[in-house]
């Protein structure tokens, strides 16, 4: 059993950092915020005796020995940068469970079989640069380092420097750099279905997969007024035509498949000027691939639809492709096993967000435990767990874990 | 005759105050670059002996006495406020060409029976602060002084400190303290008509009425993943549905009806956010009044379905009704006299960009001149009259004036 005032006692003070006035958290990736947030858990990492490296992507990993020199660390852990005002429980729970859950073992002198290695993602959220889960899936090589170096967010900054500017580019390679035994991520749902079932934790199966990307559309600008409609290359009309398409689609796809438009960008943005410049991103969710695939297909015919009708010049890039994953017995069964054996009331669960996870499946057995989210809001200030459910999802995670590395 | 090279030299002279790299203005009102153009504009018409006059509104007069001291003013003008990447002719050569007529005036010394008095009026364009034409329209009674005072451009900066900021808000009230003869003005058509038929100049014979207003969407943030379509509050899809109908309701009501979406800002605008917030504009012009309110109505319509579909609150602000208006046949035959004695081919035309001489048809007798716009492009850098044009453009307007003033 963790430490439940200390617990949430962490998990206040780490929502310190980036906090915002309405009691949510701004902490985007590689801001000053995260610098700040990176120093402390450096900190309490040290301070439990743990051997601390930050890789070259910035991930922060800190290590707990086992006593069989030959068996494979168990890796806990999930991401400390936010969404823009974003929620406090957002990956920082998985976070701090797993510093928890090191506390616990340290407090107790319980020694494990298997290492046990603690981990902070870089970029999970996928909000400033794209694609999200950056940091796992250079380490997991999903993704080439250089490209990734080369990202840049919204205002045309590079990752890199920005990494670098907050002192997180480390010298340790960004990858596996031993076996793992598993990984084991605790998240809270951001979605409806636990508070729905009334249930207290959830025992993630597998994540679905996704596109994103981003359209744009050159047209003309010219006079609000004089411009007959017929003579207008208007882009922004072509972008709202793909924009309710976006909403559509998925109901044309399966029951799962959810589609939205996140993130939109005119130019030159005037009441009275035929705007000539727009961006605009997709994003695309379900179990399926093939479905994945399907609404990454519909989405361009429609945007080169629309490009014809308004006589646009347009692009596109997809900005990320996720597979979806099933998750491994090994970890399933930990998970349904520490939650039975602490009496919590828990179900399957297939989570509709990407998650770290998901490329630690190409790496070692993986699994996940999702806390309660009230009215399954998230990726706003409005998220919120009560310390009852966070509680019981951090206790089964430390259990599931223990469970592991003890194995 | 005015002086071609002088009046092209002048030309290219304002052009550079707020010039872009790529040959267009970026003189937003009140900001810096405008209060620039208004210490060149001021000092240029001292030179010429005016006497100068600025209104608390900002709006700037020149005056040339007449013979008569009875009879009234004959006003000529136009603005030196342009769009973001306007052009360099809009607005702008109405003043020039004014200023010309003064010089010429002055230099061949012809005395006129009616003062003439120059001006260039105050936010014209209605970019930065909306409505548009609103030096004119506060000084022609059509809007409250301190209502326009409060009005804000889009990061919240009040109309009034700018005006104190730049130094000019003037100590003569902002009204006309006399009758006036006539008010001309000189203006780019920002529409095909004149080009496509082959016309050297153009005479207005009215401007269409308009409406201008802005919806703001208020729907719930939350994540773009696990959140069920219909769960969903989307401010972006309803824009969206609504900026479509903004593009067809045009095609509904008549073949001079225009209908357009300039600006859009979504919050938080992250790719995997649902947004919250989504603030858009609608603008619909036409010659006729009904017509105007027919579209006001519908899209009011429409932005309430989108808001139910969706399930949003949301607020709606009419930032501008403009009304059709008629010119004054005194004018009307002046501009045609002076056209036909010039040796250009003239058309009548009905304006479909909004001008100052809207509100000034309250207060006297008016008339306007439209120089080609090539390819019909304006509010763009890629706006484009040659100087042939607007020479012939601005003989024209000059003669006009000349002979009213005469008269
Ligand atoms: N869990 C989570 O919010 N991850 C960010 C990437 C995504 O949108 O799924
Ligand atoms: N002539 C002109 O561009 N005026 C600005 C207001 C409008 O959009 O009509």
């Amino acid at each position: 059993q963790l430490d439940r005032e200390r617990f949430i006692e962490t998990m206040r003070e780490q929502a310190e950092i980036g906090g915002t006035e309405d009691g949510g958290l701004h902490r985007l990736a590689l801001s000053d915020e995260d610098k700040r947030i990176r120093d402390w858990f450096a900190d309490r990492m040290e301070a439990e005796g743990l051997e601390v490296r930050v890789d070259e992507f910035g991930n922060m990993f800190g290590r707990r020995e086992g006593t069989d020199p030959d068996a494979d660390p168990v890796l806990v852990g999930s991401h400390l940068d936010s969404q823009p005002y974003g929620g406090i429980y957002d990956g920082a729970m998985g976070v701090i469970s797993a510093l928890e859950l090191v506390r616990t073992l340290n407090e107790e002198g319980i020694e494990t079989t298997h290492p046990i290695e603690i981990v902070n993602w870089t970029n999970e959220e996928g909000s400033r640069f794209q694609p999200a889960m950056q940091g796992s899936g250079v380490w997991a090589g999903a993704h080439d380092l250089e490209e990734e170096y080369a990202t840049t967010d919204a205002d045309g900054v590079e990752f890199e420097a920005e990494l670098e500017r907050i002192g997180y580019k480390g010298d340790v390679p960004a990858e596996p750099t031993t076996e793992y035994e598993a990984y084991l991520e605790l998240h809270i749902e951001q979605g409806p279905s636990l508070e729905l079932e009334g249930k207290d934790v959830g025992v993630v199966t597998g994540i679905v997969g996704f596109t994103w990307g981003a359209i744009t559309y050159y047209g003309e600008a010219d006079h609000s007024g004089p411009t007959p409609m017929h003579y207008r290359s208007d882009a922004l009309v072509a972008a709202a035509d793909v924009i309710t398409q976006i909403r559509r689609i998925p109901s044309t796809l399966g029951d799962r498949t959810v589609g939205t438009t996140g993130y939109i960008d005119a130019e030159p943005n005037s009441i009275n000027i035929i705007p000539s410049e727009v961006t605009f991103t997709w994003g695309f969710r379900d179990p399926d691939d093939a479905v994945v695939e399907e609404a990454f297909a519909r989405v361009l015919d429609e945007a080169e639809a629309a490009a014809d009708r308004e006589g646009l010049d347009w692009e596109w890039e997809e900005r990320m492709r996720a597979p979806s994953v099933d998750f491994a017995d090994q970890c399933i069964d930990a998970v349904d096993a520490a939650a039975a054996d602490l009496g919590y009331d828990s179900m399957h669960i297939f989570s509709g967000a990407g998650h770290d996870a998901t490329h630690l499946t190409e790496i070692c057995d993986t699994g996940m435990v999702f806390a309660v989210s009230e009215d399954g809001k998230s990726h706003t200030e409005a998220e919120y767990t009560s310390w009852d459910d966070c509680y019981a999802s951090a206790n089964t995670l430390a259990n599931a874990a223990l469970d592991i590395a003890e194995s």
